[in-house]
């Protein structure tokens, strides 16, 4: 454990509540503390694990009473002495105790340093670190599983696995640089390049699945495009119950792109309404049809919506033929939305036939068959078997990633041109180096500012 | 104690915070947050004031790890078993933890229950119950000092003493009731008459504290008036420091009272900006004179400032006389501001040997003697001794003292009409039972809806 100064910070969320959590970590935390009730000595002899109701002073004005409780280092969030303060809720009662304890010689805590000290005293890897930031933030079922996945370690434990195995590869070859002399050299390469195409597979794997595992966190992209009118804004309510966009009559009239998220079965979805796309010589129009190509460009799933009522199946398909030449559908997932089914009598047999797409016949209006839509979303999800395989959440992570698999590379080409063993060593070495980035085993205080800044304060 | 239900809450301000805290309270406050746990058996065995940090499932789904103190009955805060919850701070974790709550039994407390069952319990009286309310509005010192003198008991113990001292009147009339088979009645009556004017003068004393009591918790309102032009909007941002205002030359564009709160030396001020006073045939223009007249109405203290390098003696003394035809000022405390002395080479002889009003000259555009208006607006409030006495702050009191107000000259009248004693008695009753009222002896669910109703969520 390091020595570390005493920093404290109010750990709730900002406003008024009932309650509000103060914390304070650090070698004097018991004494600075101590300081804002009558009896100082009292607190600062109590047992760890010790829940007192306070009262807080400053001089001889009561401020608060306030339930106060103590936790001896190492085992506390942070690893240093730790006191958790749980005053009234008030703007006023907050700010003064913060003013006590900063009087009494506290600071106040940058974002994220309760949860950079926890790193720094090795209650936690970096990636355990940064799952604290997403667990904060997570505002659906499966971005919330992610994060606690990451918590408990489990990414940590399959880098850890990964770099073992690279252990092992430059193992192999330090072997084969002591024979090298004897002229055994390139004797097991074919089991090297075994290894390490076993070890470049995995290295994919990870980097592939961070596209589905960036947009599990931040919510699966759903663009819901089609002609004007055709009920986009009225389809994207019902799926969200709300009145977020507006519904209008007039064809065209959905100019800004609105994103919001919504979650179904625990998964987070960011719908994007966009305008319709047709030809157009109005500005405006214009410049909201490059933003739907746009906006489709972004989306992992797109709806395409038609008005069966008034669409051929010709029309359709030359409508797709247009965007497929527009878009690149590789990896996006396209389902056809036949609305407006309640101004028919019955469904036309050419759509009912065609097998080409996913097709759903719906009336956002009357709320028929919505629920076929929203089968269709998360079907699309469950398929990946999410929590089978370790995902890739993190861009910092991916980013490390993407210089590993360069680095894979190097290797690959060294072995091709038979490069001698001690210069491949070399990048194997700086593979060990940025798995250790990853895990935090290696760390610049660029890195960690970078990974603690995005904290909220109070953690 | 009662055998209360289990409720529970999320009692942290709302949003996403580093943490948040939830309360359990009830007879199965223990047995429902037990059963979140993998061991529930764990939980409940534990002795009062016991900490750990738990694991909470959702089945087999890892939610949170948070830490939990366990408040045996009756040491707690609302005086029945309670469970404190303390979670990452999450909007999702802090849901689902709820949820579970109560799928295992709990219930959502309404607004204020947890205090109510305090009340309830005997762990404070209404007035104290009320005080923890204004406690967690409270922005300002005054308004937190207030409260926590209410919270500590010493209006309850002022309300106390005047019910016992009218239950001894009540005692002398019953006594001469007795006695007055005898004719010997009134020979006690001046006695009785002495003790009643005494116990009125107290009663009066607590119904004319409100004014200030309120204000003194809501901010005292201060209205800037003045001619177009003359720097109203510059002082009000010189005072709030900050640009909430806008500042114009165009006379007359400042046309919405703007209302903002501003602490000086602790207490706490509510600014009204107001349109300048000058006839117009401009519409808008007289409907922001009247709202000023209306602010002015409403103010405690009235800044009138005055142009002073365009401004003659006489033509301020004219308007003065022109405001106190329209405004009432006996109670409002009226300093003139003279602006502009930038402007000046010397201040004007006519204006500093003027002794008719408290003046202060200053250059709002160069914050030149703003301070002696600070000094001014704290120095009305610092006569009051503030302090020294029970001030009534809460308007459900004052309603109330109003109508032992009432009774009192009930009284009174009984006595000068020479009422018999039995008579007079029924008003005294209805006295005590106003005070018992006050200190929550008697209450209804009607009385206890409006004071708990209140009160934010999980408090």
């Amino acid at each position: 454990m390091k020595n570390f100064d005493t920093i404290c910070s109010i750990s709730t969320a900002q406003g008024i509540g009932a309650l509000a959590v103060l914390r304070v970590s650090g070698k004097e935390a018991f004494e600075i503390t101590g300081k804002l009730f009558k009896d100082s000595n009292d607190f600062k002899v109590q047992p760890s694990h010790f829940v007192k109701r306070f009262d807080i002073y400053e001089n001889d004005a009561l401020i608060d009473q306030a339930t106060v409780v103590k936790f001896d280092a190492p085992k506390t969030y942070t690893g240093d002495d730790v006191v958790e303060i749980t005053c009234h809720g008030s703007n006023y009662i907050q700010q003064k105790i913060i003013e006590l304890l900063l009087i009494n010689g506290a600071r106040l805590a940058k974002a994220g340093e309760f949860t950079m000290r926890a790193f720094l005293n090795g209650k936690l890897d970096l990636p355990q670190a940064e799952a604290v930031a997403d667990l904060i933030e997570s505002q659906s079922e499966v971005a919330h599983r992610l994060a606690i996945n990451q918590l408990k370690g489990n990414f940590s434990a399959r880098i850890k696995s990964l770099r073992n195995q690279f252990v092992e590869l430059a193992a192999l070859m330090e072997l084969e640089l002591d024979f090298s002399e004897e002229n055994v050299a390139f004797a097991d390469r074919s089991q090297l390049q075994k290894l390490l195409h076993a070890l470049k597979d995995e290295v994919t794997q990870l980097t592939e699945s961070f596209k589905l595992g960036n947009v599990l966190k931040t919510g699966i992209p759903v663009a819901i495009i089609g002609k004007p009118n055709v009920g986009k804004s009225t389809l994207l309510n019902c799926l969200l119950k709300d009145d977020r966009a507006i519904v209008s009559h007039i064809p065209g009239t959905t100019r800004d792109t609105i994103e919001d998220n919504f979650t179904i079965n625990g998964t987070n979805f960011r719908f994007i309404d966009t305008a319709g796309i047709r030809l157009t010589d109005d500005e405006i129009e214009t410049f909201g049809i490059e933003r739907t190509f746009k906006a489709i460009d972004k989306a992992d799933i797109i709806l395409y919506m038609i008005d069966i009522s008034k669409t051929t199946l010709e029309e359709v398909e030359k409508e797709l033929l247009f965007l497929e030449n527009e878009i690149d559908f590789i990896r996006k997932k396209l389902i056809i939305v036949a609305n407006k089914i309640d101004q028919l009598n019955e469904l036309p047999k050419h759509f009912t036939e065609w097998n080409d797409y996913d097709i759903a016949f719906i009336s956002a209006k009357r709320n028929v068959n919505i629920e076929e839509i929203r089968d269709m979303l998360t079907q699309h999800i469950d398929q990946h078997n999410l929590f089978d395989t370790t995902l890739l959440t993190n861009a910092r992570h991916y980013d490390i990633m993407l210089k590993i698999e360069a680095e894979i590379k190097h290797v690959e080409e060294g072995f091709a041109q038979q490069l001698p063993t001690d210069l491949v060593v070399i990048y194997i070495n700086s593979i060990l180096h940025l798995l250790g980035e990853i895990t935090g085993e290696v760390t610049t205080d660029e890195v960690l500012e970078g990974v603690f800044g995005r904290f909220c304060i109070g953690k």
